[in-house]
């Protein structure tokens, strides 16, 4: 059914990111596998425009991501826009961190279209997406350069040549990694959905926003505030071709509002929790407001309720 | 004055659709003619960046849509902004719905730059705009192939050889005919100064926002829905080469609050008038709120009124 | 450290525009000279879509400037969001509208990569960038030709063949002019930054927000209108590579509302100093309000207000 290469589309914005490096204040460098390097906020600063194109490559060149002027809050002026052709490809094949790579005290959940050739997750077994391409890309948010036997291991998964494969680095303190996590507003929307055993194939279109991050000093409270913009500030629109019911039902088990840990700032939970994670209701993660359009019926949905006094305590 | 060809720049749009079918979700197929046929929303799905980039073919090339997050209301959070170089040209000499294409029992109204190759209307007098070009293409809200009638029509009407011919079909229903009616908030605006009147030579610039409606089941109520977001909650601006006394009273003329059928969705009032189009007062069809620049006096005047409320009866 | 070219960037951004002069109402022309003059709106109407690719040109082709539907306030609906890769160098060693250039009774202020190429201004010394590049171009904010001279000088400053050399010619009173002056809100912070001893390379990332003003009908109005624009209705967010009590500091003093000159429309000001531009506060370019994020510290600290009515009033 689907003949598009996410990795053929990412990888033309990819030659452009390439092409005007310092323009984008990335550091590019191949390693000793001949694998592409691009920091985009370890050493190098990277830049606003980075991190929208980067996130444009997360999605698998399938989404548009922009910034855009809006009354948010008092405090708040800017958001991101996020909307993608074939969103289930885009935010779930391509652009959630899924893929989880290790080596020693290296850790890091892949982002990108690699997760498409790689296919080393059960989601893929329900999305019914398979790429094939010479050339790859992934993105990681951290702070290190990953050992060789990551590359390798990408490599081997993806079948793709370590010397056609591009790395691109930004930790969660970057404004790229801001930038990138911030527009995963439509992704968690999409993930939660599936959480909640919502068929993938029924969800068509969609658009997201939350507002803009500034940037932390250090990866906690990074985290909390990209969390909370999506979490208390994101607001997305899905069009399923579903019943009335079906988009009623995900419309009320959608949003953030119905985790148990709703409430307090992200960080907070997290400390609550020791900084265990996996201790953190699953179901937070989420956009605060959703609407769910029903093709069957016509009908729209609604649930859940942007915080915005909480992304304020969050960000500032 | 004006050697632009809309056909050619819109041509450009074109292909890059044509290479990214799978992409935005189209099916494109060559009929016995030889005719391209855009299938952007009846077996295929379309997606909404087929939407926009469909929209801004309709444009002829002139025009800029994007989607933008705004606070248009507490359940409505998006909408369509559109720019124009050359307004009169992009929404009247090409985006406007004005060629009537019937045989038998097909009717559609045909938008886009093939009208301004063929112009059987009689705007195009007032227009004084004439193109040339070997291709064109052509945008009908239909869920119907038109027959061969209709395209050996429009081949003979615009001089373009049947194989040069691309036909863009998108059903109200859609997501591409949804939003390619909502951005035409504009357009809508110029039309109504035309039958106001209003001389086209005078108006030089402008922008238009409208909210982006959830999709309907059936025709009629995808009809309302996008109709309502231009009539309730349309906004435009415009400067004119013409002085303030020109500039107020298009103001106060041209929103939509003018029309006696004013004040109720647009399906109850096509349900008033027995589903009989005809019988709707026309000044009705035009944007919510209108500002009018005189570029002769520098002067600005507004005019009309946002309701809100009855653009979320209509969405929801 | 930094090997881009301002004016290779601009350069490629131009050949569209010159590519469409018809489809953006432009009148394109060579002067004896050989150099190409734009009339962005002396002769020629210019257009909304012009404007903007020409704020890009200011800005060296490091920036990204869009419209925005907003609800800014009950009048007024658009605005211009800016956003750039390398503010610095965008704002300062391009888009400012620092260069004098004067020869008899013609008088303007060069703004656009031409500046970087020259270096005739003091604040090259502080921007520490070079640029070298075989062809060049200037905006200036003039409704007369320049006479040869000027060109001659702008040749020799910049070492650039005088039929190498593209001058965008755009009156205060034209929308070109109207919308690239309204999308300095970001250059103005930094310019105003630059006035307070902020090292300026202590500035990373920043965005950029202001309300689109009718255009003038006289050249004293349409300044005081893009004026309020940024001063009572401009919004920016800035990262730097600095301390809480600098991000603090600068979030203090940065707002136009530190100036003894605010709180009256900028022609009143004007007026009120008998037309002598330079007994105005200084500190009164500025944008209103303004968010300041440190990357030391992660803090944001916020300063100055939005006056929407004083807008109205400037616009209406």
């Amino acid at each position: 059914m689907n003949t598009i290469s996410i990795n053929k589309l990412s990888d033309d914005l990819l030659s452009e990111l390439k092409d005007n490096a310092n323009k984008y204040r990335l550091k590019i460098s191949k390693n000793t596998l001949g694998t592409t390097i691009i920091d985009a906020g370890i050493k190098a600063q990277g830049s606003l425009e980075a991190g929208l194109k980067i996130s444009e490559i997360c999605m698998g060149g399938l989404g548009s991501i922009s910034i855009n002027s809006c009354n948010f809050s008092d405090l708040i002026s800017w958001n991101i826009t996020v909307s993608a052709s074939q969103p289930v490809l885009s935010c779930l094949a391509s652009q959630y961190a899924g893929w989880s790579l290790s080596h020693n005290d290296f850790f890091s959940l892949g982002s990108g279209p690699a997760r498409a050739l790689a296919k080393r997750e059960k989601i893929f077994d329900e999305i019914g997406y398979s790429d094939q391409y010479s050339k790859t890309s992934i993105v990681l948010e951290t702070n290190k350069i990953p050992p060789d036997e990551i590359i390798e291991k990408i490599s081997k998964d993806c079948k793709v040549d370590k010397d056609k494969i591009t790395i691109i680095l930004a930790p969660t303190t970057s404004m790229v990694g801001n930038l990138q996590v911030v527009a995963r507003v439509l992704e968690v929307a999409l993930h939660k959905a599936h959480e909640l055993k919502f068929p993938l194939h029924k969800i068509v279109d969609g658009i997201g926003s939350a507002p803009i991050p500034p940037i932390a000093k250090d990866t906690l409270t990074g985290m909390g505030r990209t969390n909370d913009s999506i979490i208390y500030g994101g607001n997305i629109f899905l069009t399923i071709d579903g019943s009335s019911d079906e988009a009623k039902k995900l419309a009320k088990e959608l949003p953030s509002q119905n985790s148990k840990d709703f409430g307090i700032p992200f960080k907070e939970i997290f400390e609550k929790y020791q900084g265990d994670f996996y201790k953190i209701d699953g179901s937070l993660f989420s956009p605060a407001k959703v609407s769910i359009n029903s093709l069957e019926s016509g009908e729209t949905f609604h649930g859940g309720i942007i915080k915005s006094d909480l992304v304020e305590k969050s960000f500032f």
